[in-house]
């Protein structure tokens, strides 16, 4: 975070990409790459979604950070011995190191490393989860939806952007404001593009087109956050989600899509921001709200139509291993 | 506030009573006396609503704090000059110090100050509102109601007492606990109580018998703050006051009669909390939500019978000097 007035997000990453035909020295190649997320950040679980949407999860491993951490980062504390049993590694700054002796920015999930080198080849979240759709088509399961269509795309480039600026990022722009000025500004412009939103979303089912996009993937990860940390810790309080009716009953509907829901873990969520953020939660005292049952309700988005996976169908369940904890989200994953 | 783990409210007041009989040296005597309040507490809240709802303003004339203060409390930074036009003090602490040199507690609203001495005679406020409605019944206005009738005392006081415990000071124990596991026994108690209380409101218009009392005062002034403040600032968010049925008719009811609502300043209730609590909002920045006006929204309470003054009427309309800002409140004060 910079000192000045307004929240400024460090938007410099490591843009290597993996690609086909491995033009920056990283070709697409399963078993090569590991995907390290941790599930309480909303850009490092884009990529958890969209990687058991296609059903990548043969062709790329996954590590997964605990939900808080120091200065230093992100850490494997959740790993027998607190460390990856991949990579060999305790903390993904190592990653990080490996790749640039002297990274000097933000070390962030998720990232994707290269297993032999142990180095991260990217973290640029929003072309991760476009280059899972394209450049790994051939390793999806059978059956998996058409995230980023071509046709649909100048369209789901169009919504996300506006979704980034005003919504996923605008949400930080209230939590980290500097200044009164610049956290209403911030507000203001969050609560025009829920609006805005609740309008779209109350005459169609999904955002861009008939089914469901990576456009959706980028709104849930920060509804799904919305009424259990960013109403309160980050000041997003015009209104709860629960008070938007297309938009609740949208955060819903995907919520209770296989690959959807079934990736989120409420309680690392909630620790994640009211510990980690010791600048705008001093005390760290975790709050017990608000009540999360009502994730699972009728949403009868069904009656707008719609085909969520299209052509396709959905995932399977969801592997052994990669369970959210049965105590961490209203859905039962026995 | 202590250094435990517990939030635990001083009780300590300066209990001198103002009686009929003059027995504690400070008779019932109109125009003797200034009330001292803040709009922003909740506890000085209650004896605006009853000073009102009885009709003692030519009785007692009322003094109001600012929202915001320092260490040595509440100020008349409101009034020109940042001087009580009748007190001639610029804090309420030199009121404190006129009665007791060293007084060693908090400086708190409401109290109530003898004017010809400048000395405060009490800021015990449960006795305060009690006996406005009891010792100061000669110079009540015509109509007034009986806030606190003698056979319903018994109920109103337990029904006042497990409100204060679990409610009234449950909000504090959430905000200022000392960890997690107090601030969790707070949260359960205090939603514990709050399912209590929107049962009894589902069946019945009041809290205590079918008019109007000193026990709906009590609830009132913390229903009202609860989504402004308490569910974001205090982490009482298993849900919003507004997801009670009962309960948000039962405020909303009481926000729409005479001397409730219109002695209510949104604008001033949050800023005292947001600034003057430092220590669990560092950055000092005010929430701009939530929205606010659905308190004009219709509540059907009257279907559950009920007559709000029993055989007296509702107060005329707010004094001018006494009218809350125009912008902050959702009531059109004009």
């Amino acid at each position: 975070m910079t000192t000045g007035q307004e929240f400024n997000r460090d938007t410099n990453y490591i843009t290597t990409r993996i690609t086909r035909d491995g033009a920056e020295g990283y070709p697409v190649e399963p078993g090569r790459y590991r995907l390290v997320v941790s599930r309480a950040c909303p850009w490092a679980n884009r990529s958890i979604i969209v990687r058991r949407l296609l059903g990548l999860e043969d062709a790329i491993s996954m590590g997964v950070c605990g939900p808080t951490h120091d200065r230093r980062s992100w850490t494997f504390d959740l790993d027998p011995g607190g460390v990856d049993p991949v990579l060999g590694i305790e903390r993904i700054q190592d990653a990080y190191f490996a790749r640039f002796p002297d990274y000097p920015r933000g070390i962030t999930v998720p990232a994707i490393v290269d297993v032999p080198t142990g180095a991260v080849v990217t973290n640029d979240y929003p072309q991760i989860t476009l280059d899972l759709s394209t450049e790994w088509a051939r390793y999806h399961r059978e059956g998996a939806p058409q995230l980023y269509p071509e046709h649909l795309r100048d369209e789901i480039d169009e919504v996300a952007l506006r979704v980034f600026k005003d919504v996923n990022n605008g949400v930080y722009r209230c939590g980290f404001a500097g200044s009164q000025e610049s956290y209403e500004r911030a507000y203001h412009r969050l609560f025009g593009a829920m609006d805005w939103l609740e309008e779209r979303l109350s005459k169609q089912r999904f955002l861009v087109g008939d089914t469901i996009t990576e456009a959706d993937v980028r709104l849930f990860t920060t509804l799904v956050r919305f009424d259990p940390v960013y109403h309160g810790h980050f000041k997003c309080n015009r209104q709860k989600l629960i008070e938007f009716p297309a938009l609740w009953g949208y955060a819903r509907d995907l919520f209770q899509t296989p690959g959807f829901g079934d990736t989120i873990d409420f309680d690392q969520i909630k620790r994640h921001y009211y510990v980690v953020h010791e600048d705008i939660n001093p005390t760290r005292i975790v709050p017990a709200g608000p009540d999360l049952s009502n994730w699972l309700t009728p949403h009868h988005r069904e009656q707008l139509g719609g085909r969520p996976f299209g052509d396709g169908t959905p995932p399977g369940p969801v592997r052994e291993g990669e369970r959210v904890a049965a105590g961490h989200t209203p859905l039962a994953q026995a």
